[in-house]
């Protein structure tokens, strides 16, 4: 992994969130499913918007979250994404390039606007999120410039670039880049649903991957096994590294024959549960490029997982990392 | 006070909020006055929001936020300002309207975009303040339909709406119909700096006001003197009632030959001041146009500013007053 200029290029749909507090009544009434992220089209969005209560916006995406959290940990970060030429792009671009991310993505121009995110927080802190893709559909393989992956030592893929299929082919075309290139590839299996909606093309990805992101109930319902222990067996056989999740249980480094517990670290207060498993992953991938053991990747994943989830939002303040 | 559709109806800029927070360095580099608001031209924001850390935006505005709160309590508010039909415009009107005030106020069309407010956040809770007036600045005098502030029991200004020419004069015809219709005004002095800007006009506009809000550096500055005692006595001859805030000393409410000194309550944190004073503002009336006591109203004043004291932004979830 020599004459990289970047240590992790992610890869992912680019988002403004907009996070809002609700009861459970309210995702009962609006038919959602907690703990889950589903699709919506513009009209649905425009519903739902109307129906919450006040929200804060402030940029999301799962891998743009895990590379803003790899710059704030002092990683060389990129991320490309599709937004538009509209003052939630403008927001997105500042917020990312902010804390150190290059950002090399042009802006479409189609009309479509920067896709957004309408996430509803319960009590309980889990966060129930509903994507208009907008803008982001349109990332394609024209996006992706075999130079820039080739200038990483990391490609990041988010599962989620399996939903619009001009991303996919952008996410194919990354991947074998970064191969040509002798780089690693690294996938985030990003939600359950996701994986049921793409089970069989993301286990037929995995032989390009090197090393694997999931939750349990992600890796679980990849392999449809019942229990953790099949689906980390099940991961051994497929990838040659896996840090897969388990919320306040902590997470199973998965490497050859090993398995590696590591705690979690409890936050502070239990706010909101977004963007936790992206700052996992920063942590992780961040630790990892600077060539620190799996036990000690474990630990950064787990001590940014837990700066996420004491307060609102998907990233915080870089003074949280200083 | 019968008949009234809505107990306040709230006038000024309306404005989204960028927060973030900053160390006191960053205000020395940039030459900004802690605490102070200052207005900017559209390059000067887009150079200062270029230097600032990653933001959360949510809708602001102080009229604006002093009418979410009061609807939060439980008070019938509209509000009227002036926002671009942009993607900012409809994040203020969804926020606004979301907690349940009325908002008829129709989108400029001209271009400008929604006015924005940097707002810089250092580790004492201070805010300091950088607004671009934008679509906000061409609130005027055709906005004010007389049949609407005679609706209201209680006509509130923000003395920020001195600063945009077209907007004062909108704020005189308020304060004029209101008047024609029997209703009270009140006025909120701002900011120190507004008050410096526009002295001799709001001491002249004080014989049209009702209930004056300010806190000990506005109304110093406004009566140009030395001591907090000072100001009372001349606020007393001005104004048939005065609200006067002093942070974490409370307030006093001047009311003829009284002086009813309020006790403020203390926030659970002291993270972010952005909009104590507005809040404060939204619980006092609230209780005025519910006939209580004028210590009552003050209580009431005093635990909606500690609310957003101990958050970051201007306004709390709805839930904080439920």
């Amino acid at each position: 992994m020599t004459n990289a200029k970047l240590d992790i290029l992610a890869i992912g749909n680019a988002i403004v969130d907009v996070v809002a507090p609700v009861d459970h009544a309210f995702l009962s009434r609006h038919d959602l499913h907690p703990g889950s992220m589903r699709l919506i089209d513009g009209t649905t969005a425009a519903a739902l918007y109307a129906a919450m209560p006040p929200g804060q916006e402030s940029s999301g995406g799962s891998a743009a979250n895990t590379a803003a959290i790899a710059a704030m940990l002092g990683a060389r970060a990129g991320f490309l994404g599709k937004v538009a030429d509209d003052q939630l792009g403008t927001v997105f671009r500042h917020d990312i390039t902010a804390v150190g991310v290059e950002f090399p993505s042009v802006p479409s121009r189609s009309g479509d606007p920067t896709a957004s995110c309408l996430i509803l927080v319960t009590p309980d802190g889990q966060r129930t999120m509903n994507t208009f893709l907008g803008a982001a559909i349109e990332f394609s393989a024209k996006d992706i410039d075999p130079a820039v992956i080739a200038s990483a030592q990391i490609v990041y893929l988010e599962g989620y670039l399996f939903d619009p299929l001009e991303a996919r082919a952008a996410f194919l075309a990354a991947s074998h880049a970064a191969r040509a290139a002798n780089r690693k590839v690294a996938l985030s299996l990003s939600d359950a649903f996701c994986v049921e909606r793409h089970r069989a093309e993301l286990r037929a990805f995995l032989k390009h991957v090197d090393i694997l992101f999931a939750n349990e109930t992600e890796i679980t319902s990849l392999y449809e096994v019942n229990s953790f222990e099949e689906a980390i067996e099940a991961a051994r056989h497929d990838v040659k590294l896996a840090a897969l999740t388990r919320s306040e249980a902590g997470s199973v480094i998965v490497h050859l024959n090993e398995a590696i517990s590591i705690d979690a670290v409890p936050p502070s207060e239990l706010v909101d549960s977004t963007g936790a498993g992206d700052a996992y992953a920063g942590g992780f991938l961040t630790a990892y490029t600077q060539g620190k053991s799996l036990a000690e990747c474990g630990a950064l994943a787990s001590r940014a997982a837990s700066a996420v989830l004491s307060q609102y939002g998907a990233r915080p303040a870089p003074s949280a990392f200083a």
